[in-house]
């Protein structure tokens, strides 16, 4: 069988649109990155990588500039670089307790971001997308209105369809079966695709790109606050279900005598685990959120034997449903993120042990356990992957589009 | 960019041997297919079916006849078949009670398959792959000799390193650190590949292929006898995990008071929903595997109320560890196999409850449950389809090299 000519045009073009792809998630990734390294990254020729970035600097991506010399022999391979006002997102996040709203540019720079803290009772549906337009509105306005914006994606701790953004449960926000990518898409007044996604699965995303799991490919991301969420990276990809549902460990039975859950089941992973099991172990209210959770982690520094126990038997129960999740997926890596990744120093110990006893040898020897990279932005960043997600999988439309980034929405 | 015409030629190959791939798995899935739903299915022209059908002939891997007509206007397409005889593979399956060989032809088809009790305490690693390499042998010898051995597959209810076979742990056998695919290699004297497997993740294969699963893409395979493995199907591909040891959800805790595993842990599900614990329940010797099952489900069917309490307990656990695994993994089916195939009937109302009440709605409401579809040789014929993986991927290789089969073994 031969290559027929007339298959050569179509193929041509498809090869042209992912080469471009190729080329915009390297440099997206990995920063600045010579002619030779796309090169030996890409597998591309030197011309073809030379017409490429001729395309995409036409359209604004990405500027070129000439490269030290570095001892080596020969002419220096010009640095290629995205530029970051060349395209931008829209990053928001939504938690029980906080909201929050980035600027961020191709390349992960973080050109604006702000968090502010809500009193619980104001997370209402309403409440949450004003405040947020408000907050989106804010940002923006501090940036040039030359930057071109090409998406929008927010982190919510709750159950999402990702199709469209259609949250069906949020036990601790107290939302159920809410178009909250519609919703926002009306109150932000942007032309651009907006996409949501559960914040644990976008707290992995950004670790997996930009934070403790860079290279890894089998990856466990466990992210809490009053509830506890899963992101789970398989073979470098996103484990996300049948429906989009996956990940949601925290929901795991591990205590089936336990204390009901606000899921409907009974003693679910997160009734140990979670924020308020460590606040009611502490001897705290379970509403002093992250304050109280800081508390308790200052009174352990100051050697409280209350607080310390109170980590102690949270972070066996850690170790427990970790172990689970060793044995059922096979990790190389655990991030810790969120509450637990605050609380690394104190649980790691009793943690291990747990992970010792409860995980079968041969999974335990290869997986790492450590603290998230990103702190507490990291699902905030994660959806400023995800809004970049359509502008990395074809950024052909963009250079073919670029005065008209408004046709984009329909498209 | 454009495609060089130094290009064509590699890409030429390369699309040749994906294009011969793509036919031989349509033809082994599905069955016989007529030249028209092989364009249909694989998206390539007419005559490039003709040419890749022809070489296929001439290796002596299908056939060829004329199709009815079944109504339809135009020349009948002619009908392609697999020759079953033209590439088999000895399928082998070790259970801590019984072993099993099979020659299984391209296709699917079983053309023998012996299965044999073994008496407990003779499972050392000596004896079994003795056993074995008898018992391939008999059913070797029904079979005459121009049939073309592609490969061995071995299933193990252990943990299994795939590169090689090795078994790091079979605690139900009592081995740890066993070169099983070596040690068949030698034993059976074949130059084709050997490869291993773990037991629930070929059945998982066998039910995605030829079972319960055709057609699905997220499938949670559970199995049980005296050990409870799982197989994990995501996005149509197996979830094999960092080192493929991934699906041991038997070993997930369940009951942190619970008994004492063979794993070294406590209160695995294992030990709440394996044949052990449904014999103690029931009243009878927990080594009376597979026999006493079945008398513990003839007893139910009879009216015992001893044996209906202990399959409602079973199925209680059973409901919760599912419940856990639909919230991490979002499954669309979960099959049923091995001992929980045989105890449906009696435990899919009590496990449907707990599935009701724990797993969370979004997920709960997509995912079905069934018994599996091939009964107790699922591993069985899932060794098979491992052991034809490599002729699957790569049939170019066979028609290549049709009068010199031992020279893949060290391909």
């Amino acid at each position: 069988m031969s290559i027929g000519r007339d298959d050569i045009g179509q193929r041509s073009e498809t090869v042209r649109r992912a080469n471009l792809s190729a080329i915009v998630r390297e440099l997206h990734a990995h920063g600045p990155l010579s002619r030779s390294e796309l090169v030996a990254r890409t597998g591309l020729t030197r011309s073809a990588i030379r017409g490429l970035i001729g395309e995409l600097a036409d359209a604004g991506l990405v500027t070129e500039s000439p490269a030290a010399r570095l001892g080596m022999p020969g002419r220096p391979s010009p640095l290629v670089r995205l530029d970051p006002g060349g395209a931008v997102v829209i990053a928001l996040e939504i938690e029980v307790d906080a909201i929050a709203a980035a600027i961020v540019g191709l390349g992960g720079h973080v050109f604006e971001l702000e968090r502010v803290d809500r009193p619980r009772g104001h997370s209402s549906l309403d409440d949450t997308v004003a405040d947020l337009a408000d907050l989106a509105a804010l940002v923006r306005s501090r940036r040039p209105p030359s930057d071109r914006l090409v998406g929008v994606g927010a982190a919510v701790a709750g159950i999402v369809r990702r199709a469209d953004g259609f949250v069906s449960m949020a036990p601790n926000l107290g939302w159920r079966d809410v178009p909250l990518g519609g919703r926002l898409a009306g109150a932000l007044a942007v032309s651009v695709p907006v996409s949501v996604a559960n914040e644990a699965d976008l707290g992995a995303l950004a670790e997996l790109r930009r934070g403790a799991g860079v290279g890894e490919t089998h990856v466990l991301f466990i992210s809490g606050e009053v509830g506890v969420g899963g992101g789970l990276i398989v073979d470098g990809r996103p484990l996300t279900g049948a429906a989009g549902y996956a990940g949601e460990i925290g929901h795991m039975t591990v205590n089936p005598d336990g204390a009901p859950c606000r899921c409907g089941s009974v003693g679910c992973w997160e009734t140990e685990v979670g924020g308020g099991a460590l606040l009611a172990l502490a001897g705290r209210p379970r509403e002093s959120g992250r304050a109280g959770i800081d508390a308790v982690v200052s009174e352990a520094a100051a050697g409280s034997e209350t607080a310390l126990a109170a980590l102690d038997q949270v972070g066996r129960w850690l170790g427990l449903g970790l172990a689970s999740l060793v044995n059922v997926l096979d990790p190389r890596l655990i991030v810790l993120g969120g509450l637990f990744g605050r609380i690394h120093p104190y649980v790691i110990g009793p943690l291990t042990s747990a992970l010792d006893r409860r995980a079968l040898p041969a999974s335990r020897a290869l997986v790492h356990v450590v603290p998230a990279a990103l702190g507490v932005d990291a699902a905030l960043l994660g959806a400023a992957e995800l809004a970049f997600e359509a502008l990395l999988a074809d950024p052909a439309r963009w250079v073919a589009s670029r005065e008209t980034p408004a046709e984009l929405a329909t498209a």
